[in-house]
């Protein structure tokens, strides 16, 4: 691995080709820069900072002043090594603490001051696909692999066979949060020991069934807890390579004969490792008795190599979202045809209007996706279907979709017809309201002139936009046949008005038999 | 139809075979008795009273206290001709207005004091099923049929084929809140049906093209506004029995010439019909022409026929509410063999402590469909699943559960582990607080008993019951070799706690690695 310098990028002079991963970890934040050569990952350069987000995190879920400050001065010094690479081409994401914590909104807009780079938080069965991409790309391996991750907060499992993952799962605990829990104070005893691993079992109890029965013939594991148990078992002469069950029971029998965490000398233990041992060792312990693990290897990559690869993918066209959608269709019996003249009639208007409200590519992506899967919530009941299909949206797994982005279409859905949420279109951090707005209105149009679920029924649409106005332009001869679709787009207009939103259609009052002081809207059902 | 009196009944003594359905509609309340003679119903009574609760019901859905009173009264006299009825033998329904205003409870709380049995409340969905049930068995018919039933204050459309509906809709438009709304007054004219037209077509919108798609070849219709119709066209002479639209639009302008409905002197019009003619009309011409309808015939028989042939039905067994189960396993690709085992947990406790909770057959059924399903989450997601599997039963259409007893399987699922849902348990009408206590208890226990997912894993479980307390005897040998299920039911015992009741396990702190204080359900995710 080479050593990275701003000066051996500018020689390069913002290659295109540089990319970089961050990942804001609960115990850790980790970069790395790499280069795509021949179509193949160069790993450049990579960083690790202690922050120990995770140990600021309170009972009731709040993130303290003092763990922000960590955290906020490690993302300073990132954004500095990080400036040598295109800006499209660093990717960052958070984890546990970031997901968990109630407050995360504010570290997240003081974090943009120091931070010019979107933060992207993921949910814990993302966190574990990205994990086992990670593994996968780095070390090929022809059987059905199991990969584990401790981490600060959360602990990672996946089963997969190459790059397919089969089973996907975080628990929430990690090495830092059970260290606060179990081992205050760095004190080692039994009984500490019996808690600690007896929680983690419990932890572990709704998933073992499932990961054993689907089994596997390699047991791996990444990041440095595990790592730093490898080392010590490695360094003490126990086994030349893994970690078996009765080295960490011998390990286990060591530290409490120890008694205190900071007085702990053994080869590998760095000093910052010292505090997290023995809650590390206790998950660990916990699974490989619960899911009868036999052997683990230590492999070198995590969940910033899997964020590095899928951007690479994503660069040759293959973006893993596109599976998510598919799946979610047959997954949901979606009705594809009418899905696809949505989603033609949404993307038809987005061209467009993209320049006057200054879109881009990726919001045509997250419109064309909640086009294509507004109706998923008619598996569970047709009348209120915008709420079902909300809810499936917000809860799901959704592989490739950070959280912002999954409720950013969940958000476009439950506003899909009816009455829009307004209390709904302010919530991001990643997208303005005005973008939102923009994105549900083309929703909202596209569907309402869907409505007869017909392939030979819209004439060519005309459309302009303006600040929070847009002009659409239906043929007249047309409109005059469609007294339904005219009531339709006159509610539509009175409902975009609540939003301050001004829907412009010319025509529409002579066409209409509605006077126009009549609200339909306002009787309305949910 | 023989006249019904009390003396007719009491010469039979209670005959167990008499049965009743009463209908709480928007604009009437109806009651059917029956008798059931060689498998077959025989109708003895039918009544039929005038409330127009839907009248009364306000813009902000809140039911007003005139409507309340006429309800009232209504039910009183009612309870006084169903005395000979066995109770057990009659069936109380209530729909739209019930079901819409916020503050029914109050009504349904006043009502126990003159009306001694049970009132359920049904979705729209349900009430169409209802409707068509009592179509399908009234009059037999080979082919497809499409159902409509306009009532007070929702329109309800089914199509099916023999017994089995194939769809099922309810429309919130209905011929007393589309009087009120768009014929205030009386005054008729061609803008005010226009305006009421267009509203029905635009309530309809959403469910033509799947009706058109599935298709009939017969429509009826039922209730009084469609009789009304088809009477005022017989008696006219247009046509010898049924309704075509060319008729209706010919009835609309006779109507409109007459300007005020309280004027109107037509065959087959009664006083009390006058002033819901016009919206009734309105919303029959919106449907004509929305589906296609070309010919409707009217059938004497609706929602309250339906009620009763399915009270028969249950006489001898056949519980629509087992297929419902059934058809959510398969939708939803429920476990089932896990579920079996989660049932039969159940249900052998249920049989130990119902004496001594004082628990009926119906709390048996509730518990084990409860138990079949509780994991149907598992479809949206595995974290957090207990909301999941809730919000699918609480909002998927459930034929032959009341919205009560939905309410209740969905309460149960969601607090089937961790955290419980405290304010959820009281929110009851048809059940007490301690009975909902006592069957999520049953269910909670189950689920845990069953975490292995393994046949072979349960000793004889022996258990006790007292008011808030249940003890648990499990063999003490084979409790100290699950010192994992020793902490799930020591933290059972206090997330218990936290709602009054007393779990008591004998041999739990011999077995326990735990420290009594610690509290490992206060740190658990929800």
């Amino acid at each position: 691995m080479t050593h990275w310098t701003s000066a051996d990028a500018t020689t390069e002079a913002r290659n295109a080709s540089y990319m970089a991963a961050v990942d804001l970890g609960s115990n850790s934040f980790h970069m790395v820069i790499a280069r795509v050569v021949d179509g193949a990952l160069q790993l450049l350069h990579r960083e690790k900072q202690k922050v120990q987000l995770a140990e600021g995190l309170t009972e009731d879920l709040l993130l303290s002043e003092e763990a922000m400050l960590r955290g906020l001065a490690v993302l300073a010094q990132f954004a500095d090594t990080l400036k040598p690479v295109p800006t499209q081409s660093v990717r960052v994401i958070a984890t546990y603490t970031l997901r968990r914590a109630k407050n995360s909104a504010m570290f997240l807009r003081r974090a943009q001051a120091v931070f010019p780079y979107p933060i992207e938080v993921i949910s814990g069965q993302e966190e574990a696909r990205f994990i086992y991409q990670g593994v996968a790309h780095f070390e090929h391996y022809q059987g059905r692999r199991l990969v584990m991750d401790i981490g600060g907060g959360s602990t990672e499992f996946a089963i997969g066979e190459g790059f397919q993952p089969l089973k996907l799962a975080s628990r929430n605990m990690g090495c830092v949060s059970y260290a606060k829990l179990h081992f205050p104070n760095g004190r080692i005893s039994t009984k500490r020991f019996e808690r600690a691993i007896l929680q983690a079992e419990q932890e572990l109890e709704p998933i073992v069934s499932a990961y054993r029965e689907t089994g596997w013939q390699q047991a791996v594991g990444t990041s440095g807890t595990i790592k730093t148990i490898r080392d010590i078992i490695v360094g003490l002469g126990w086994h030349p390579v893994c970690i078996e069950l009765e080295h960490l029971l011998q390990l286990k029998q060591l530290l409490i004969a120890q008694e205190n965490s900071l007085q702990l000398d053994l080869p590998g233990l760095a000093d910052d490792r010292k505090l997290l041992i023995c809650s590390g060792l206790a998950i660990l312990i916990a699974a490989f008795t619960m899911l009868g693990i036999t052997q683990m290897y230590y492999v070198d990559a995590a969940l910033r190599e899997g964020v590095l690869y899928e951007m690479s993918d994503r660069l040759h066209h293959h973006d893993i979202r596109e599976h998510t959608i598919e799946s979610l269709i047959k997954r949901y019996s979606i009705d594809i045809a009418q899905a696809n003249r949505v989603r033609r009639t949404a993307l038809e208007l987005f061209a467009q209007l993209r320049g006057s409200w200054d879109l881009t590519d990726e919001m045509a992506d997250l419109l064309s996706w909640a086009a294509t899967v507004y109706e998923i919530g008619l598996h569970i009941n047709s009348s209120s279907v915008q709420r079902h299909s909300s809810y499936i949206l917000k809860n799901a797994n959704l592989p490739g979709f950070n959280q912002e982005q999954q409720q950013l279409i969940a958000t476009l859905v439950r506003s899909h017809r009816r009455k829009i949420k307004t209390e709904d279109l302010s919530q991001f951090y990643l997208y303005s309201a005005s973008t939102v707005v923009s994105l549900l209105v083309l929703l909202r149009l596209a569907v309402l002139l869907n409505q007869k679920r017909r392939d030979d029924f819209l004439p060519e649409l005309k459309a302009q936009g303006q600040n929070q106005q847009l002009s659409l332009h239906l043929p007249k001869v047309w409109l005059e046949q469609q007294p339904l679709l005219v009531a339709d787009l006159q509610q539509e207009q009175l409902h975009l008005k609540k939003i301050a939103f001004v829907l412009d259609c010319p025509y529409l009052v002579e066409c209409s038999l509605q006077s126009p002081g009549f609200d339909p809207a306002s009787a309305e059902d949910d």
